[in-house]
């Protein structure tokens, strides 16, 4: 039976399971939700996933959600390419990266996206000044891993750059707003102020079926 | 070479890895790390885990840091007994467990914790009210889980039991001091509140090895 996955446009967790699915090289339904028209909150979305949330995977009869439990789901069941690691080392680097990313990174785009992207909470300077120090603390490790090598962990592409990227397209998207104008974020232009990240995201980019896991609506408005 | 663990006394992260060395019966060097006395922020230790927390396991030259990817390691290097499924099916419903422990849990446990066992911010009771009404949606919602089976995924224990009971350890804990009797958190006596995430602890507090695990300073103090 065919993967059916349920997603958002520019949910940057939807976002990695999409991409794993190309690097997997697997054809699924896509079923786009419209938040807007509260479609992820409808009663029979809420029985697949109770918390209403995207990305969800229905693979047959089992379902899963939570992105990251969705890519070890994934992984598992079509372990090539592997995107959590060949050896115990990887596998913990890998883990390692993701969970530094959730635990740092993830809370912190969280608090500079919402304002910028809903309008919601800008006055709170202090608030967005310190997840900003905190993202740019975040992304300067970032940079200096990946001027050590062209992928987060060892020498090809894993579930740590998968997780990580669409929180680096949906930050750098934010702050190219006019609305993080006056919030001074300092994490723009990528080149210049990250360039391994940069150049990092330029080979995520080149992946084939990139453009088919790129947020429709990026596209109409910019 | 032996493996050594970084640890802290009363750190759910540090205890998840401690349990998942005695399930695994691995022998391990305790380096346990005073926190007040600053030790977590050597620059030796700094040199192992640059953020400065733990746990922080070290298996001959290999360092790995924060707790689930140490998991992740030690299940990889040592499968058995397996603690991230068996099937593709489990081991996503493992992660879902350990990635909504993550997302909802642990920073609603976080905002309870510290202003009971520190004393800062008691007096933001709406922000410890909505934490607590978070946590005890998240223990109904595992209390549920756990009326079906013995535990969380499946018919054996696994990462996901590991992961979460830590942090249920902490907040009964946390809910059982003095400082939380104004907070009318409502979490406890879990025998009455979530009946059966209080028999899963009980099997979690059964294991052998399991009292090797408990934190030192709790016995010190109630």
């Amino acid at each position: 039976m065919a993967i059916e996955l349920y997603w958002g446009s520019g949910s940057p967790f939807a976002w990695r399971v999409m991409l794993t699915l190309e690097l997997k090289g697997l054809a699924y339904e896509s079923k786009l939700l419209e938040f807007s028209k509260g479609e992820n909150k409808a009663p029979a979305y809420l029985q697949l996933n109770p918390r209403g949330k995207v990305p969800t995977l229905k693979d047959g009869d089992f379902v899963i959600y939570e992105s990251l439990a969705i890519m070890a789901y994934l992984d598992r069941r079509h372990p090539e390419p592997p995107l959590f690691g060949a050896t115990a080392a990887e596998t913990g680097l890998i883990w390692r990266a993701i969970s530094e990313c959730e635990s740092y990174l993830v809370p912190a785009a969280d608090k500079l996206i919402r304002p910028i992207f809903f309008g919601k909470g800008l006055d709170k300077v202090d608030e967005i000044e310190a997840a900003a120090q905190t993202a740019r603390q975040e992304l300067k490790t970032l940079d200096e891993s990946l001027s050590r090598s062209g992928w987060l962990v060892g020498e090809r592409i894993s579930a740590a750059d998968v997780s990580v990227f669409p929180l680096i397209q949906i930050l750098s998207r934010a702050a190219s707003k006019e609305a993080a104008r006056p919030l001074n974020l300092r994490l723009l232009p990528l080149a210049q102020t990250y360039p391994n990240i940069a150049a990092w995201v330029r080979r995520l980019e080149a992946l084939p079926g990139y453009e088919k896991t790129y947020p429709p609506h990026w596209r109409e408005t910019t």
